[in-house]
């Protein structure tokens, strides 16, 4: 019998953000799989390295670049080691940070690892942004409020910060900079998490000063900016 | 010494989609507070009911109406009830399905709870929204895409379903027949995910026929559409 392929989201950092599901399946799981990007190595493995009681680990070499072809090729490759252990009756639990649909590269595995006929299942977690405005203890949205997770680093933030709503701009990037000028020169109300639950996790509430933007703008990766209108409290 | 109010997410549904660090906040408050809405009554309480051990509840009236006046005196005496308990030093945890930063009515008690200087902390949990693509084995948004969640309720459905990226209608109550029309007008995907881990679970993977629409037409509050544009796979 083959084995299942499980895309498991460990949260966004804080160990303890992760579900009782999530730890059942990575206790069920033959084999554990996660992204090696080349930067922020395993972090998702780093966050569940609890719960991996020594099963062996498949790294699975998935840089994060914007060459489509050489994309194509490595996630080919992967779902290709990955389908290698489910032909021999292993499951598989390919670990991601926060939550699997979100982002993730899992998805790409899925479709490809799904559609060569094996079982493949999804174990929601926690997302960035859920993590980003509960430690900044704000809500995301409320009542009647769209709420607008915005890819930053691929342009369109301009006209996606003049949405109704709350907007949330993750991977940033280079492009932070830009966003945070956009921010200012729209009045909005921005507040920034960055390494929610990491090793040096910071917190900007309100966005005012030249030297908080200043800072802001050297952030990494992880650095999420929760912008609206300047209206309530 | 004051008690701490913590805003628990337990998830969406599934008892275990709730997070380590929701277990031990609820073992290590005094009293367990959630809304009572009056339907579907107490669900983040039957959530979470293994993990209870017996605490005393704190039942809350806070009623689904949109007149804004009786919310404020509704929220208004919540909250007041959770700080007599603080001010006996007791910790109280409110119980909040999903997460309590998404539509939720605990951020409302936060801000009343937290202005009146008392300390309250969010602790995030999975949203509806990322379980019901995880049962249906979808993306929610890949790469450059953006996400918007929409609660369509309150209007501006239409808009919101011309935005790039992909769209998730949650709280469509009424509005979901109107929401559905304008999806196979712009001969958009659309795909259903109907109280997800609870019981009556319902997934519909490609809303196609007439009779689809019907049915999904009489879902309740718990279902969420996930719309896109008909490119790939």
């Amino acid at each position: 019998m083959k084995g299942t392929l499980y895309g498991i989201g460990v949260g966004p950092g804080d160990p303890e953000l992760i579900t009782l599901k999530a730890v059942k399946a990575i206790g069920e799981c033959d084999i554990i799989a996660a992204p090696d990007a080349g930067t922020d190595k395993f972090t998702a493995l780093d966050i569940a390295k609890e719960y991996l009681q020594g099963k062996p680990l498949l790294p699975l070499e998935l840089p994060m670049t914007r060459d489509a072809q050489e994309l194509l090729k490595k996630r080919e490759t992967a779902a290709g080691l990955i389908c290698r252990q489910l032909d021999m009756g292993k499951s598989v639990g390919y670990l991601t940070l926060g939550d699997p649909t979100v982002y993730s590269t899992y998805t790409y595995l899925h479709k490809l690892v799904a559609h060569s006929g094996y079982a493949a299942k999804i174990i929601p977690g926690v997302t960035s942004f859920c993590a980003a405005a509960a430690a900044l203890g704000q809500p995301l949205c409320e009542s009647g409020e769209p709420l607008h997770i915005i890819p930053a680093l691929y342009g369109g933030v301009e006209d996606a910060l003049a949405l109704p709503g709350t907007k949330v701009l993750m991977k940033s990037g280079k492009r932070l900079k830009e966003a945070l000028a956009i921010i200012k020169e729209k009045n909005l109300s921005a507040s920034i998490a960055e390494r929610v639950g990491l090793p040096g996790e910071r917190l900007v509430q309100e966005l005012v000063t030249h030297e908080q933007m200043q800072e802001t703008c050297d952030a990494g990766y992880f650095c999420i900016v929760i912008a609206r209108d300047q209206t309530d409290g």
